[in-house]
């Protein structure tokens, strides 16, 4: 027997004609410069976004077309996030953060018709032309100046083809399967792999972020987004923003720290979130000669992307009364997995063990069920001590990877395998110890790399800390940590390894501990792991 | 190009997934009479949903059945709001204010195969038995006794069949369109109409409902479901407190006023919801002599079916620190259409501005898109003033009655006809003015002015009769009968109440009797209903 309820489609047209209607003089804030900022309301949004579909549509895109960006957080780019599947198409968000060639696999991979892209992104654009990106058929500049010379052809003006474009456009009623948008997973290794979101998926994850005990975005709230635009869907929070009425706040052309803080201080921004080096960049910021900006509007800081440090959280809280929280997600799952909230039971617990969750990955989000399993697939307890495998199931997680054949092994009997390592506290608390890939497996038994990282983190000198696995004779793999000091402080390996032992088992505490200058990292800012293995086998880091 | 997401439906059995595993300690408490409790965690109540599908299988029951309930606000209840949808069949939840024959024909309508009730409700089965529902094959009495003498049969004891059955059951990945549950609305004249809910439609709605600036019901409260069971899908709250992972408070059976009370005192309850006259009874029995009751716990009242008047809004601010608020819904739509909430903008307006809005039904909740429309249905601008008929459109808003000719006119190019007037101001609150069909809601319950009407027009000496509602402290709305009599005839009103009183419950028959020279009309000839509360407002027409 069927329900007897309309065949409405979950479709992000549907989230912007509610926020146009009830929160038409809300505002989307562009930091633009040092005390300069763009401010618009949702319905001169809302008018854009439609000039933008004619205008697209006058380029040729259709239905079923993918349109590519290059750009920042700013009104402009959140404008193509509601145009682009609004008419039906698809927005591709080439990160600006991968290789040149990376990002022009990703061009032709997703089969882009149109590039739209901030004028500070041309001279790489017009090498993507030279790496070969042929299906583009048209260039669109975003920029508050006139068209720049430029080899790229044809080339239109952003604003000029809005200003030419007539505001009324209806927004078809697709297919709330149909493809929203596509983001790229770095990868370790080969190509970056093509994560499709549906609307379907989109909406889905944006009540679910939105909802109570979750991020829970309110219209009173004035939100900071400052992952990025052109990364794993930016968090969905510009949808969660629109969804919630919130006024949104973007940081705009390549911002740094500064630009952060001071957008706090101008604009009473009161949530935001961001990278946890972005947490810890800005507060390295505050400390170095900058105490008294005032930033005493925000409230809290949703740092992800790992898990933060305690230190830094702890830093945030007492010294700017600003609550740090976290979740655990990734690109293929648009991105949320789980979020902390604490649970009326914390109230119960001591200060260590609620910690213990605070630092954790969180809860299963809405939607979501989450499994840990071992090596033959067998689902493992929630004891929040047996690690295995996470695996995962929600309608907004990916089932598979563009046109790749490696989405053969992405999904196993339904549930997607996140690669991570991880254990389930009995209170549905998930923490991830490790990636498969950067496992460290001693004399046959786990060690956690990110306990041991996270440890390291919170010694008063050490500024970063990554734990990598080399090679042994006996145990077959032990772990090496590679430490970075805060400036002219000094600690030895010895003096770590005490420190360690005082909570891990002695057979945890790696062999060796290098001293660098600097961790190398991915172009996505993570500890790269691979490189670094790689570095000391060829002895390229010395203890 | 389709989205690359796993095709996950949105179904029952998910959310019970997730609250099982994440809020498995948190309870669910039901009141059993005066300082008696039956309390119990979401990890029990899971094992026995489980335990009431394998009953419910061994009585017959397959996926595609209906299951009828009789049922009070209880444990019980809630096992099969989880147990009938989750294992792919339907819960039909009769409502126990409709007249027998009524209740017998939504029985047969629906098709119900097994028949849960309450043992309280047994001589009410046992009659419907005798009007005829021969399509029940059995009945399974609700009971902390034992199974008592009845005439029902096959009859089965409820808690020896889930003795008797495996808490082990798989459920069904089934589709999310598949009907989870119906409710009967009492239609203003012939027989009610079968609302079927998807398992999609009350997933969506739950979300709704749980999220920032709506209802949001967090995991630290503890909810107290007053709105029936047996009415409307009891506002989609004992789901969205299982999804919350709240603590739920069931009031249990055939709950008074003190019931309410004395269980806000003993569970510490922290919001509730209920229809508008229960909020003012509560109010009128704290008053009577019960002033002393700690009520302390209780921060927020939901109060809906109709709007609250400002009068017991402030009552409950100024004196219990309680802030109520409501929201516009009906059983079409799963319920809820609006939710009030304070934007931000609120807090430069005037008190009286504040409170339009407080009484008002509130804002579009998300994914419902609502509009005004005049009688050519031509869309009518959301300036505050104009009055035009709601229509709605929605993921959880019916498109037809179940097997009922009444669907052809229920929903005009997509969009449901809510039979209200009302308008919409330019923030999006929307404020019902009138029911376009006149109907008398006392206590919280329809009372229908035609079938009074009707009923009166039968008497020999009445010519014409109009029901109209007039303002009631307690009842907030009862009827007046407005009535012609033939000429050199007389009757008196308690004559009539009298002949009314063979055909209609007692609290249907009207407070007063008017006996007029003629009803007032309208230019169509129509009884002018408006006009008619006006001139009794104004003393104008008197008994
Ligand atoms: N709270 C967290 N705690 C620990 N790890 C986290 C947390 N949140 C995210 N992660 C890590 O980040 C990963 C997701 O990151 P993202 O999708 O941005 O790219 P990536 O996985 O680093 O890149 P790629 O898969 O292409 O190699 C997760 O799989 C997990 O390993
Ligand atoms: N906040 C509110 N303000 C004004 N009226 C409201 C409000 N909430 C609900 N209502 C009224 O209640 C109606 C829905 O009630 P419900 O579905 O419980 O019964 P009713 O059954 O509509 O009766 P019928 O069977 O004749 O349709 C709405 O259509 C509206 O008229
Ligand atoms: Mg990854
Ligand atoms: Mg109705």
């Amino acid at each position: 027997m069927q329900g007897m309820i309309m065949d409405e489609p979950l479709l992000l047209s549907t989230l912007l004609w509610r926020t146009e209607r009830l929160y038409h003089d809300k505002t989307i804030v562009t930091r633009l410069g040092h005390d300069r900022y763009h401010s618009y309301t949702y319905a001169e949004c809302g008018q854009r976004v439609r000039r933008l579909a004619n205008a697209l549509t006058t380029l040729g895109v259709e239905q079923g077309d993918r349109v590519a960006t290059l750009a920042w957080n700013h009104y402009r780019h959140f404008e193509t996030y509601y145009a682009v599947p609004g008419m039906g198409a698809t927005l591709h968000t080439v990160n600006l953060r991968l290789f040149e060639e990376q990002q022009a696999y990703t061009l032709n991979h997703a089969g882009s018709k149109v590039l739209i892209l901030d004028v500070d992104q041309l001279s790489l654009a017009e090498k993507l032309v030279e790496i070969g990106i042929p299906g583009i058929e048209s260039f669109v500049i975003m920029t508050d100046g006139p068209l720049p010379e430029t080899t790229l052809s044809p080339v239109y003006h952003y604003e000029e083809l809005l200003a030419a474009a007539s505001p009324a456009f209806e927004f078809p009623e697709l297919d709330e399967r149909s493809a929203a948008a596509i983001c790229f997973t770095s990868a370790t290794t080969g190509n970056p792999k093509g994560v499709v979101y549906s609307h379907r998926a989109l909406v889905l994850q944006s009540m679910a972020l939105n909802m109570q005990n979750q991020l829970g975005i309110r219209e009173q709230e004035i939100w900071m987004a400052i992952s990025p635009m052109f990364h794993a869907n930016a968090w969905c929070v510009p949808h969660a923003a629109l969804l919630a009425g919130a006024t949104l706040v973007l940081p705009g052309v390549h911002p740094l720290e500064a630009d952060y803080i001071e957008t706090i201080r101008d604009q009473r921004v009161t949530g935001m979130n961001a990278a946890v080096t972005v947490g810890s960049m800005m507060r390295d910021y505050l400390l170095d000669g900058h105490d008294d900006v005032d930033t005493s509007s925000l409230q809290r800081m949703w740092l992800g992307g790992q898990a933060p440090p305690r230190g830094l959280m702890e830093w945030w809280g007492k010294n700017r009364g600003v609550t740090v929280f976290t979740g655990y997600g990734m690109t293929e799952s648009s991105p949320q997995v789980c979020f902390y909230s604490a649970k009326s039971s914390l109230s119960d617990l001591d200060e260590e063990s609620v910690w213990r969750r605070r630092t954790s990955g969180g809860l299963p989000i809405p939607l979501m069920r989450v499994k840990i399993v071992d090596e033959a697939g067998e689902e493992l307890p929630w004891d929040g001590n047996v690690v295995g495998t996470i695996m995962i199931r929600s309608p907004y997680t990916v089932n598979g990877y563009l046109d790749d054949p490696r989405s053969a092994t992405a999904v196993i009997d339904g549930w997607f395998d996140t690669g991570d390592l991880g254990c389930i506290d009995p209170d549905g608390y998930v923490t991830v110890k490790d990636r498969a890939k950067d496992l460290i497996k001693s004399g046959g038994e786990w060690i956690s790399s990110i306990d041991l990282e996270n440890a390291l983190m919170t010694h008063p000198h050490v500024r970063e800390a990554t734990v990598v696995s080399v090679p042994h004779e006996k145990w077959l793999e032990r772990p090496v940590a590679c430490v970075v000091l805060n400036h002219s402080t000094t600690v030895t390996g010895a003096e770590l390894s005490d420190f360690l032992q005082e909570r891990f088992a002695k057979w945890w505490i790696p062999d060796a501990f290098l001293f660098l200058a600097d961790v190398p990292k991915t172009s996505m800012g993570k500890f790269n792991k691979k490189l670094i293995r790689e570095l000391i086998a060829e002895g390229g880091l010395q203890p």
